[in-house]
């Protein structure tokens, strides 16, 4: 397998939100894109969520000569991905199906190519266990929407090959995005396991009512959150160590952390109660704001924020 | 106890970096101030401090009127809150210490200000044991640096009335932090609880070799840690659940997240190894960036979106 095959033809298995999203970002990077879908309004309700996610990129900025017209769209699978150097999947995470899925697409697929997949809920050994290339499959797990979040989570099943993970990732980081790669084989990845350990402490929070649930929302969002929105927590503690930085952090100042760790709510399921708690505070937090306004409100202040990142990204390596 | 004494002086017990970047945004605020600390060198350090802080409150903003000129200094800690109308304390966090000065504080500020405290390491129920005023007395905790973050916990110890409560999240509202109400004394409050679950599953996936130090950073920073700097995660949930918002969610989608609750690390302590896996991969992550360079990319980023975000706030207001 020619380790730099350039990746000019992607096929998108599954135009649910997800593929769609993915769809949109392909192109916006200049890509040839194929997409197939069985369900019967799939292209038409592709090409909407294409149009709608196209303003958003247009901001971000698109590759030059991009288009949307360089969208296919048919039905049939094997055609579709029979061109692809690599195909995006994003079908129904259901284990027999999705084995079956990848053994159809593993044969229709030329085998120098790369086949991943966004699955968040199955593992790539159990997914290429009938695949004749299997050591060409890869989890490429992006954070919703793929098209606005950088990060890609990049996991090898047994038989993926070490060069198939590398190209992956020069992949996704030659388009853009943030690849990180996956070392072992976790339920839920990461990016889903950090989200459930933060949101686990709030709703115990909620439950053993410390706070409600507008308050819970401020203290990540006007607290820490605004943090990890510009750096990541490891970093963020080099600079709480001040001038000793992370040497001085985990000698002297982790040991609080540990007291609280031990302190940390061990709820393993929702409470009807507090998923009724929830619903009752989330609808009183929104208030008379719409789903549409809140998403709008969202986004754009997720572009903005984006475009800030990009910038001190460039700065800091220009320094 | 007049419900709605204006506060316009303010005493800072303490003038360490917390307690000098209270004094910072109390001035910028246009409040009058009063710094107190046995330290030998505390007033020179106090001053740089804010000084140098003043950079930044003046790109937030600064309050019609706000002048560096209206703070004091005393070492004599009685003098410095006899006229205060709020004393916001910065002590060691020593139990025996603070129950004494707690004790000093209460005999020397009038009866009806406020005493609130920015410790992270001990409840009011102890700290106020020795007062003979114990209702005015209230835990203001702040996120660190306290002159940049928003977040402000208000905490009543047993005996603090729910009256000082109101007044001190009314006043930290009325200078533009974002006070939320914790209801229940807990070790470390909440966002420390909720920055400590988070890094413990971080921790837990490195010490497992799913991850190595740079793409942890990653997966926060580039992946949930954007949303997270925009918006709380119950009001994402409700736009993750589309149309049917945060009901659909909660019958729907919450299933994969109690999944992945069963699954965390229980790490309950920093293993000698995986600290100095981090302190290696964090030096190797910051590379020839130093603390400094780091600290103005942060704080440079966190104050355009601090700015982001109010100007989103109003927006949405005025909607």
């Amino acid at each position: 397998m020619p380790e730099n095959k350039q990746i000019r033809n992607v096929a998108i298995v599954g135009t649910g939100v997800i593929g769609a999203s993915w769809a949109a970002l392909y192109l916006a990077r200049n890509l040839n894109v194929v997409a197939t879908d069985p369900a019967p309004n799939a292209e038409t309700n592709l090409r909407q969520y294409i149009d709608n996610a196209w303003k958003d990129l247009t901001v971000i900025g698109l590759s030059p000569n991009a288009s949307r017209d360089r969208l296919k769209f048919t039905p049939d699978m094997k055609q579709a991905v029979s061109n692809a150097d690599l195909v995006q999947e994003n079908g129904p995470e259901r284990q027999d199906f999705k084995i079956k899925l990848f053994a159809d697409m593993d044969a229709a697929t030329p085998p120098d190519s790369i086949i991943a997949s966004s699955s968040s809920g199955l593992t790539m050994s159990v997914m290429q266990s009938a695949c004749k290339h299997p050591e060409r499959c890869v989890i490429g797990h992006p954070f919703n929407p793929p098209h606005l979040i950088p990060l890609v989570e990049v996991v090898a099943g047994e038989k993926t090959s070490p060069q198939t993970v590398q190209r992956a990732i020069a992949f996704y980081a030659s388009i853009g995005k943030k690849p990180i790669h996956v070392r072992k084989e976790v339920v839920g990845h990461v990016a889903n396991r950090l989200q459930a350990a933060l949101y686990r402490e709030i709703v115990y929070l909620i439950e053993q009512g410390v706070l409600d649930v507008a308050d819970s929302d401020a203290a990540v969002s006007w607290g820490p959150g605004l943090r990890w929105g510009v750096m990541g927590p490891n970093l963020l503690f080099h600079l709480g160590g001040g001038q000793g930085g992370i040497k001085h952090f985990m000698e002297h100042l982790s040991g609080p952390l540990s007291t609280w760790w031990k302190d940390l709510g061990k709820i393993t399921d929702f409470s009807p109660e507090v998923k009724q708690t929830i619903i009752d505070g989330v609808l009183k937090e929104a208030g008379n704001h719409s789903i549409e306004e809140l998403e709008r409100e969202r986004d754009s202040m997720l572009l903005e924020l984006l475009d800030m990142r990009s910038k001190g990204e460039k700065a800091a390596k220009a320094a």
